[in-house]
Order: C-alpha cells, then sequence, then structure tokens
C-alpha cells in the first residue's frame, strides 16, 4: 500500500476519503482537516486567545499540539477528578505534555475546591456519574475561560465521539441536546465563553494515528467510570455502517450542521433567564448548580488555579 | 411465563411493553394497537372505503385480516410482478386468504400491462430492482384506488420496516424523504389516494406471532431481488439497541411522527406543478414515467384489473 501522496509506504488507509497515507502525509492531513473546519465554520481567528481542555488522552493532546503549531495562543486546562489510579497518571501525561510544548497549563484540583472527588459529588447531586462530571467540568472550563480572559474554549470531541452522541439524540429525539449540538457555540458576554469543537469532522482513528505518528505519550485508558454501555453500543453500530458504507459518519455529521442551519450563527440556547448572583453563570433559581453544591459541600471553599507554565 | 392480563401460559415476551402474553391477549394486543392508531392519528373512518395493498406476506394479510375483523369494508390488491418462483407462489397465498376471508380481490399482473416483468422494466427504467418495482407498484395502487374509488389505500408497513428506513434517512438527512415519511399521507383529489400504514407502530415481531396464531398461510421468503444489505444491516443494528433498551424503535418513531408535527394535517409534499396528461397522476413532465414506460415498452397495452370477489 502506498501513500496517494508521495509513494512512499503508506501507514493508514482512510476508506472515507478513498486514500492511503504515508506518516507525514497523514499528519498534513489532519492538519489541513482541522484548518478547514476553523475557516469554514469560523471557529476562531488569529487573534484569538484559546484555552483547550485537556484530558491527558490522544484527542486532547493532539488538539493541543495542532493549535500551537499553527501559531494560535492556546493554553491549556487540566481537571484533576480525584479519580483513584487514574487522575494522577493522566495529569502526569498532561503535564509532561505541556512541558514538551513549552505550554502553559491550568490545573484544577476538584478536591481542593469541594473536599470531595467527583465520585462523590455524583452521589451528592444524585446525578449519573457522567452526567455530574460533564456539568462540573463545563462549569469549571467555562469559568476560568472568563476569569482568565480566554476568547474561545476548544475541546477534543471527535467525530466518533459526535456521530454516537447525535445516533442517540435521535433515537430518542432529545430536541434540547439536538438544538445544542454543533461545532461551535457563541458567547454571551461574561457569562458563557465561545465553545469549539475543531476535531467535529475529525475520526478517533484519525486522531489515534496522528497522535500515534507525532509520539504524543498520552493515556491510553478510559476513566474507570465513564463509557456507558449506549455510548459504546452506538460506536460500534456506527463503525458497523462505517464499513458497509465508508463515509457515512462524516456525511452524517455534516450534513447535521448543514441542516441545523445555525452554524453560521453558531448556536447556543435562547437567553436563560436568570444567572447566579455569586459566579454570573446561567442558572434556573438564584444560584447555579456549581454554586450551590459547593456551598453545601464546603462552605469555605473556592475556586484555586495552579498554573504550570513551560512557556519560552 | 404466564400472561400478564389472565394468567394463562404466556407465549410471548414484549420486552418494549413490559409485557407476556398468551396467545388470545397477543391476538386483541395486535388489533388494539391498530385500532389506536387508526384513532389517533386519524388513519380513516368507518365509511371510508379501504383498498388494502396484499403481498402474500404476513405483514399486508395479518393487516387485511384485521381490518376485515373490525368492519371495514376492505378490499386486497394484489400486483403479480412476473418474478419467477416467487410471484406465482405469493399470488396463490393471497388468493387463498382472499377465499378464506370472503373478501374481494384485485390481480393486476405486470406483464398483461408491459408485457415484461418487473425486473426487465427496472433495466429499461435504469433504476435499481428495489426502486423500479416501488415507483410501480405506487402507480398502480394509486390508480386502482382512483378508478375505483377507494378512498383510503393501506399498506403493512411496520415498525421495523419505518424505523430501519427512517435511520438510513437520518444518517443521510434525506430531505424529501423524511418530509415524506408519516403514518398517513393525505389526498389529492382525482391525482392521489390517501395513504396509510397502519402498523406503523407494531412491531415486526408482534405481526408475526398475530399471523402465526391466527393460523394465516403467508409466504414466508422475501422476494429474491429485495432487501439490499442496507436494509438489514439497520434492521440488525436496530435490534441491537433494542435488544439493551427495549422500547427504543417504538420511541424512534413515536417521537419522530410527533415531533415532524404534521401527522394531524397529513402530509404530502407541496403540490406538484404538473400531472400526466394521459392519467392525471402526477409527472415531472408532459406524461408520468408509468405512462412513458408503457407507450416505450408497450404502446398499444392498457392497465387490466382481474377481480377475484369471495364475498358472501
Amino acid at each position: 500500500m502506498k501513500c496517494k501522496l508521495c509513494n512512499d509506504k503508506a501507514v493508514i488507509k482512510l476508506k472515507a476519503h478513498n486514500l492511503s497515507l504515508c506518516a507525514s502525509h497523514l499528519l498534513a492531513f489532519v492538519e489541513r482537516r482541522v484548518k478547514n473546519s476553523i475557516e469554514k465554520y469560523g471557529l476562531f481567528k488569529k487573534d484569538d486567545s484559546l484555552l483547550v481542555a485537556v484530558s491527558g488522552g490522544k484527542d486532547s493532546l493532539s488538539l493541543w499540539q495542532i493549535l500551537k503549531k499553527m501559531g494560535y495562543k492556546a493554553d491549556g486546562l487540566y481537571i484533576h477528578l480525584g479519580i483513584d489510579g487514574y487522575s494522577d497518571l493522566s495529569l502526569d501525561k498532561a503535564l509532561s505534555f505541556a512541558k514538551k510544548l513549552e505550554g502553559r497549563l491550568w490545573v484544577v484540583f476538584l478536591k481542593e475546591i469541594m473536599n470531595l472527588g467527583i465520585l462523590d459529588l455524583a452521589r451528592t447531586l444524585r446525578r449519573t456519574y457522567c452526567s455530574a462530571c460533564g456539568a462540573i467540568k463545563r462549569y469549571i472550563m467555562n469559568r476560568i475561560s472568563i476569569e482568565k480572559g480566554y476568547t474561545v474554549l476548544a475541546t477534543g470531541h471527535n467525530l466518533d465521539d459526535e456521530a454516537s452522541s447525535l445516533l442517540g439524540n435521535l433515537l430518542y429525539w432529545k430536541e434540547d441536546y439536538l438544538r445544542r449540538k454543533s461545532i461551535v457555540l457563541k458567547s454571551e458576554e461574561g457569562h458563557l465563553v465561545k465553545k469549539v469543537k475543531p476535531f467535529f469532522l475529525v475520526s478517533e482513528r484519525e486522531i489515534a494515528a496522528y497522535a500515534v505518528i507525532s509520539q504524543i505519550d498520552y493515556i491510553y485508558e478510559e476513566c474507570p467510570h465513564s463509557r456507558g454501555a449506549k455510548t459504546l453500543l452506538y460506536k460500534e453500530i456506527l463503525n458497523m455502517i462505517e464499513e458497509d458504507s465508508p463515509g457515512t459518519k462524516l456525511n452524517f455529521l455534516k450534513g447535521f450542521l448543514k441542516r441545523s442551519g445555525k452554524v453560521g450563527e453558531e448556536k447556543r440556547d435562547e437567553k436563560p433567564v436568570k444567572y447566579c448572583i455569586s459566579c454570573n453563570y446561567p442558572a434556573s433559581g438564584e444560584k447555579c448548580f456549581f454554586c450551590s453544591l459547593l456551598e453545601r459541600v464546603n462552605p469555605s471553599g473556592s475556586i484555586v488555579y495552579r498554573e504550570y507554565s513551560f512557556l519560552r
């Protein structure tokens, strides 16, 4: 198998694109796809100040590397969730990578704020683990973005993540999720930072190849508490369809973006009526869920950011 | 396993409804679901005159039986497609069933009209077999409905058929198909008969049990030329999801009907601009595809209906 672009030995065949590529052209391919998404969907501009949500996994580390390589001002944020045997390891990966990248990494320890790890907090919130974790991470990512003056928050959600969640939302016609799903969500001055997913149209397999070829040292294990049977099932199913008809996942998401017709407008829900009196984040009552939770579990607590700067 | 309603021995467990049922309660269950759909979605009324599209398979024969049993005026229509070793056998099943039911069955032989069977016609039309077959059957079903004064055309499409086609249409965002998909499509006076799918929310498995318990003698084989790999794959996939989360298929379709928001209005495309000058059916040019085809392959041909009446 030869690279379609240079005739060197190909390392991967991308059926969806009818393309076999060598190592260096695979890197260029992934980077170009990110560049195209940034431009086509207006994700951000050269003078934006980006914060990349970094988990220590292949997606977020690859994204950070690509954005830095493209010359964007992009810092990282790692949230330590207090998961035994997992959080410390993934923090190590994130820190080593920040050093290699000569970047700035913000680190937030959930236990420093709440006195509790994510498992206990989920129980307190009476939510499933993944739901509580998602809500808390979204809150912290948004808050540090606003407080530290970042104009854009970038996450590493890839094509497979998004296609499987879109499928799940369609099977159950979850209107709220369908309305909110996009490659870009616009900001609300002082309340919500602009959020983007530059890997929305890049597959997990393409990113994994990118990370391996780039010798990115990422954490292989999935979070031991995440990944409900459903997400895995939907991914498996979409892979069966992809195997039968290469390109389906990509068309599924591109068609959705086109159809939702609001990409140019950068979707966001209708403005919520209220904002938290203590932090300005959208809230259903007087206080947002995060400030209420903090008051409950650690009244004297506050948000602490640690800054690790390897900038040169 | 006991019947939840009468404590007799259950013959089937319906996980989507959390219900185990004996033979007689399964029959009542399927009949009630059809009745509910007829009422909830306004499919037809007692004074409507129904034509049931009958293939000789379990779905269409069960549907015909249920509608007759409910007291509707419902005749059948069988279209002989000229498929060697399949059409004759399925016609036999349809005719025997009409006799058992003491009903009236219209039979149309495609070769009597066109001089050709469906395989040759598909080639002539340069369409896939299934696409040509669907278009020709829709034309004939509509035409006989209009000519013979039926007010409603009922087909046996079941929950699994509809869920798998909905999934396929969503994966590729086929807007036209999505807009047209419904449990009921309204009529256009003199051009298009009202079309309904009373089994839209009844699963293949439920109908198969109904047919077996009712001792309906139906043709087991699928059409040897139908069933692309995709339809089968989507059905398999939806069954995997159903196994994991019983009731998903039903919610998928009900949610779609609710969301499309036009069920009450009985969907139909925007009125086509033109009608065929020779038969009044919607046409893109001067003549519809069917009249053009007939002119091409058998200029002296015309539509012939054979009537088999076992009415008492």
